[in-house]
């Protein structure tokens, strides 16, 4: 595919030069067009005010409207959407979040992309229990009221799931960042530490590894190594403030902080303790990676540095036309904080420094925005993140050639977008 | 009333005793029964594994099922909830966040309690303008994407009513945490800072104050100093990530954090700035003060350091019995970060710092744990907050000796719950 460089102007808007010129002036019927328009003298009460429409005249819906809340009827649109063609069953699919109608940091609970092997559990959850058994001096079983009773902590960590990207190995394929890297969410969770529930149980010397099962229908298991079983993996109750949903667990689920998501076992019902690995499904046939020599990579645990442009993308092109342009995006890494995030809008010939706003914390997403004053020309726009152990992501062709083409999962390469005159956006390859 | 002080015991819990006694141990017929039972030699597979639910031995719904999730049905009980003969009507009501149901420190979306003064907006974004106006050196009108174009920062603020614990002036009233203290939400907002859209129409030098008018039939308008109009308030179009929701102002809010939540003015759709303060009805009958004197305190628009335990409490008791028992609560302050927070189970005689947990942000919820062993004995349990600036949490018996009775707003007192034996707790007070 061609690239037509294009140089960062280093523009830097003044303090008072965002929009000028793109403005309404307030005054007269300029309210209900935008384009420009004389300033007004200013004083009060100014002609305008009487245009600005009060949006409910008389009164609307009272506090009984909606116990729960949900979103306005114009945000419709913002809904976790799957790809049908993806997968034969809707039973054992995905959902991907929309990342780029989202900002900040935190994914609200509703639009938390979704992956089941077998469908949802249903569980209640005064009948549910967790057991720890295998190696541990005093198997244990613990009721929902039990696991509160432990000291809890609350932590923001990032879930993505090994095959977030997975279809893009073989080229641009998915047109839109909630397709292409929408397997993704970032979450408060209040739980309690696992190393707390194993001190509890007493683990055995031998005790080197756990099985962590969910119960769902597909009986979903992983093996983790006991180190980090006993550093920070949580049992998690809570997911920003409230219960967990259905969908992500609902009751207990656990976090594998910085590793793939399908170790996150949701539904948890069992922590077994063993002295090797269980060579599960899930761990031998899938979340591997086949490599060019015909073997295949396993326990890659780790989501390596990652960032992704949300906006513009194809899902979200610019509709302002020329002039300043903010590209937002986000930025997370299994390793640590992200030290840094950079912006071409070049495909990748020349990177400016982006802006990262909002919290900095261990294994979470990271919000980064870059500004810059748009002539209207076409761009190719990329991000590249680089963690706090120095890890920098790579390019898609720096991955293929050390992994080959054969891999589904752990795609963390540099995502271009081809940004076109008249703002929309589309998933393209550079070279 | 009367107070039956209880000493901390200091109880530490060692690694591996939280629960002893309490646990079930893995085996046979005990994961259907809580309550003891000997411990199995370690070994795999264990008899009672079988016993552990699939919780669907079929598939469940698929990821098509949910576009935009919502909570298990067996958390139908965590909603917002109004007191019917608190006002007249629904429409100029409130109602209140759920605060014992929930842990960390984000408040999801859909339980941010809601204070209308003429019911829910419904506005189309896309129709929707903001104005600046009056001393300033160009009258603007923003459309919502003019907004998006401006830079944009991601924080986490608590918004508490001026009135929330108004109840309590005049002695223990409301029977639950949720409604003494549930005018209170917590949330990561997105948007751009007010300063930013005042330099861009530029304010004239006497240009003192702004007002803040939104587009609900109730027109609500208040004052506010141009010092802190240029520092930290936010004119926010998400929270948590997603749009505004209606009834928190979608599609436009400001956010003027630490101060009372009246001010957040919602579908904000003009600042006019001025030299003076408007003298509006929700700065002079309402939200302000009554003192002893008869006059009243008007411009109290900080909301000062206070904390709540929200469990247990009286919508949350303990269920458990006597042992390991955990007391969490959250605290804030207008002032800037908790410094630190105090529990006393003894009515106020004896303090025991608590732990606070998860991210620690200025103007932001902070969540405290205090574990003890609970003996059984009945308890007056209650928090104290210290913030940063040095403020401590004052007892209400402070706060009557400064402000006599006829307050409604900024009741920022101590709170105390009366925990009997078996684990229900009431709302009262000790002197």
């Amino acid at each position: 595919m061609s690239k037509q460089p294009q140089k960062d102007k280093n523009f830097v808007p003044s303090r008072r030069s965002f929009l000028q010129g793109g403005l309404t002036a307030a005054g007269g019927a300029a309210v209900a067009a935008i384009g420009g328009g004389a300033a007004l003298a200013a004083g009060t009460p100014d002609p305008a005010i009487t245009e600005l429409k009060d949006w409910n005249q008389y009164s609307g819906p009272g506090v009984d409207a909606a116990p729960y809340g949900v979103p306005s009827p114009f945000e419709a649109h913002v809904v976790r959407r799957d790809v049908p063609w993806l997968t034969a069953d809707p039973i054992s699919s995905i959902n991907f979040t929309p990342l780029h109608e989202l900002d900040g940091i935190i994914t609200p609970n509703g639009l938390c992309f979704e992956r089941h092997h077998s469908g949802v559990a249903e569980v209640d959850p005064a009948e549910h229990r967790l057991m720890i058994n295998g190696l541990v001096d005093k198997p244990l079983v613990f009721t929902m009221q039990d696991l509160m009773r432990f000291p809890r902590e609350n932590r923001v960590y990032f879930l993505e799931c090994a095959a977030n990207s997975g279809m893009e190995w073989r080229g641009a394929q998915l047109n839109g960042c909630q397709f292409t890297h929408g397997m993704l969410h970032n979450v408060m969770y209040t739980g309690v530490r696992l190393r707390t529930l194993l001190e509890e149980a007493g683990v055995k010397p031998a005790g080197k590894w756990i099985l962590a099962e969910g119960a769902d229908a597909s009986g979903m298991g992983r093996s983790i190594p006991i180190e980090k079983a006993l550093d920070d993996c949580l049992v998690a109750f809570k997911m920003n403030g409230e219960a967990l949903r259905p969908e992500q667990g609902y009751p207990v689920r656990l976090c594998v902080p910085g590793w793939e998501g399908n170790m996150w076992v949701k539904w948890l019902r069992r922590i077994e303790v063993g002295d090797k690995p269980w060579q599960l499904r899930e761990e031998t046939s899938k979340y591997t990676d086949l490599m060019p020599d015909g073997r295949a990579r396993r326990f890659t645990w780790a989501m390596d540095v990652k960032s992704v442009i949300t906006n513009p993308s194809p899902q979200a092109p610019i509709t302002h036309g020329r002039g300043h342009t903010i590209i937002t995006g986000v930025a997370w890494s299994g390793h640590g904080k992200i030290k840094r995030v950079d912006v071409s809008i070049d495909g990748g010939r020349n990177w400016q420094h982006a802006r990262i706003d909002g919290p900095s914390l261990s294994r979470s997403l990271h919000r980064f925005y870059y500004e810059f004053n748009w002539d209207g020309s076409p761009l190719y726009l990329q991000s590249r993140a680089i963690d706090e152990q120095g890890y920098v992501q790579p390019t898609k062709d720096a991955l293929r050639a050390a992994r080959g083409d054969n891999s589904i999962y752990h795609n963390n390469g540099i995502q271009t977008w081809y940004l076109k005159s008249n703002g929309e956006a589309e998933n393209v390859e550079v070279s």
